[in-house]
């Protein structure tokens, strides 16, 4: 089916944030274990901001989740070098899939937009920064609700901005958590497994998942 | 300070999961990776469901945890063994500091109480089975807000069952977020880093990190 409004995850799912890699490599030899758990904590953080009532916008969380990350593994950060690493998530480069993909949905007619855990401002500059502005008609941030996803009210964004029913909103994301939440919520959820994980096992199942957004539209 | 009331967090607090590894080590060589897995999805799922506005008991989460951590180590359940497992949890052994913390807190005066994620069965029988019962006077589980930690309504259990202000409750917890949580909600909280894990860089500062339940009650 295809729908007539696709809305994607940003981070891991239209850009790819293991290329943090390299320049974590320079601080320390761990780099993959580092950033995987920056982004563990940055989510973990996005959770107990909304559960504990206390909204901090995503940016600082990142800077909160490196910060751990780096005493985790003994990484002492100057402040040049931690600047430069939260900087780096507005200047993440797409995945090999997304544009094609992208293209693909335009010109069967589809809107597209993207919602995402990001500040406004962050999701403009990650998103022209990727070369992928020309495709989206809204950068909907959780910023207008002060909570995380996969709280209800973020995924009704898509609702207020577009004007359709749950269902008829496609929904595209990579984390399986997001994928649930979306599916909890209504959408149309297409789960784009990238790197090939177990289906979450808790929470509404998305409607299919594909391994890659080549496979977009799907069935 | 000694409080007139210590309310503790009951997993990785009080009783130990990586007891668990042994059983699960007759599956998989990779059983450590698969409990740390399996706890963190717990985890996970607890967060989902409270914000998704989804209650689901934490006995089933614990199960849908388990089938996704076996999943990801390609471990294949039989129901013998997957029920086996998620019945290990009421049967955790509590941590050696454990016993001598609570007598000495009970010779000082003080009430003591559990607060916790977990089921009332599953409390019941976690304390019973690790011979703890006869220290504390109240159970409390999240199950009677229908949300977990660390939604500031969990915390809030405490306070009506025993009529103290914030401030005048005792609170120990040695997984970081529940600290935060409950620093965050007010309690006077003790952080017990039994694995010597960085600090939390987001939510409230604990009153005090200690690493043992030996250093209670501290200053």
């Amino acid at each position: 089916m295809t729908s007539q409004l696709y809305v994607f995850d940003l981070y891991g799912t239209l850009v790819d944030y293991n290329s943090l890699r390299p320049q974590v490599y320079l601080l320390t030899p761990n780099a993959s274990s580092l950033v995987d758990l920056w982004r563990l904590k940055q989510l973990q953080y996005s959770f107990m901001s909304s559960m504990m009532g206390r909204y901090v916008d995503f940016d600082e969380l990142t800077a909160h989740a490196l910060d751990y990350a780096a005493a985790q593994y003994g990484v002492q950060l100057d402040a040049e070098s931690r600047e430069r690493l939260i900087d780096a998530w507005s200047q993440l480069p797409p995945y090999p899939d997304v544009r094609p993909a992208l293209e693909k949905l335009r010109a069967l007619g589809a809107k597209l937009a993207v919602l995402s855990n990001g500040t406004p401002p962050a999701l403009a500059r990650t998103v022209a920064a990727a070369g992928l502005d020309e495709y989206f008609d809204a950068l909907l941030s959780v910023d207008s609700v002060k909570a995380y996803k996969p709280r209800p009210e973020v995924y009704h964004l898509a609702v207020e901005r577009f004007g359709l029913s749950r269902g008829e909103i496609g929904f595209v994301s990579s984390n399986g958590w997001d994928a649930a939440g979306a599916a909890e919520f209504g959408f149309d959820v297409t789960w784009c497994n990238r790197n090939r994980l177990p289906a979450e096992t808790f929470g509404a199942r998305p409607a299919r998942t594909i391994a890659t957004l080549a496979e977009l539209p799907a069935d």
